[in-house]
């Protein structure tokens, strides 16, 4: 509840006509209940009902098509569309851009999705995909130089993220990834060597032909332990 | 490699001059190594050397604001900004706009979420925050109906995103409930209630109390157990 000697005056809306424009045709198509493949309102009607200019418009309308939520078809105009979710993301989540503060979280993320994928990896596994990461494995006993074993890392990694079978995760994880690797190089600094857990890969596909989701996500635990240890 | 008798004739591309132009802004904004902060040059002279309208320039630009990647300073034209990673993914998870495959993505990716917070969440858990939980917990006990429960539920989890300390991670899982819900509402159509795990709210509390992150996993995995069913 507002004070009673609060000043009446509202500060003016830093927003920019295109802001609220795009406000207002975001909140149109919603009460209209507007699925994909609906039409929406010429450009035209819609600066019309507005009383806007025809290019506000077109700047709003092209943040819908950015966002994949709408789209022009030959013949029929523009229509209402299936936005890819990941699409946007994959624009911002550049480490170079990112503060401090979202490199962080965005490095615990990472450890949160490495442990709660043991169960759709259990789900999902078959002799196949075991036979894929033992050639990882294999070759990262074979590594001569620490940037190859990195490689096989990131590769053992990304490759139970594809067994787990679930799309939206695998680029998810695959844009944690750089954010992920920045913010450990600038922990490491000048450390020659990435830490590394008691349980290897090896043993964590052992767990994955013969134990239990519970027993991976142990596993998973002591591998990332380094980590967890800069968190608790 | 491409085979020999392909024809040689690239298909047109069907990007917009918008798309292009954003593109081609974007590589450059990353190849000149601009940060948060640094100055991006001005609209016409973007347009100049680009040779297109500035309109279609003005147009690319305003989706780089709207993803936050840049801002107008009063006096400091444009500038290279902090985006907000989150704001854009908000836009567009609606569960009346996403493909049915993309809500069942997003219903095992909240189980995953569920799975892996095990350790931020004894890492950051107090006294305090138990004996918030504890009064979510009781409240549900007195619950007297399936709507009342229900809203108990979403509190006690959104309330574990909120002690494990990570504001991505919380705002991902808010904008994963509406998608969850409505998957499993589709799921369920008549039953009245919604499917139970055998480890309750209080129980998962108690492990919190005086267990292990491990034994916090068995027990979240025993109640959502009816929601990993439908992967297994």
């Amino acid at each position: 509840m507002k004070e009673e000697n609060d000043l009446k005056l509202e500060p003016l809306s830093n927003l920019t006509m295109t802001d609220r424009v795009e406000g207002k045709l975001g909140k149109y198509f919603k009460d209209k209940g507007l699925e994909p493949g609906d039409p929406i309102p010429k450009e035209v009607e819609m600066a019309e009902a507005l009383g806007v200019s025809r290019n506000v418009v077109r700047e709003a309308l092209s943040r819908f098509k950015m966002l994949g939520m709408i789209e022009t078809k030959k013949r029929r105009g523009m229509i209402m569309a299936q936005p890819d979710i990941m699409n946007s993301l994959e624009r911002v989540m550049d480490p170079f851009i990112l503060s401090s503060h979202d490199r962080k979280e965005i490095f615990e993320l990472r450890l949160v999705l490495e442990m709660g994928i043991a169960h759709l990896l259990f789900a999902r596994s078959n002799e196949e995909s075991c036979q894929e990461l033992e050639k990882i494995v294999q070759r990262e006993q074979r590594a001569r130089s620490e940037k190859e074993r990195v490689l096989c890392d990131l590769e053992f990694h990304s490759t139970l993220y594809k067994i787990a079978g679930n799309d939206i995760l695998r680029r998810f994880q695959k844009l944690l990834v750089p954010i992920f690797d920045y913010e450990l190089a600038y922990e490491l600094k000048l450390k020659e060597k990435a830490p590394q857990g008691k349980v290897t890969h090896q043993e964590l596909l052992e767990i994955l032909k013969c134990g239990t989701p519970s027993e991976f996500q142990n596993g998973m635990y002591e591998h990332l332990r380094p980590h967890f240890d800069r968190i608790e």
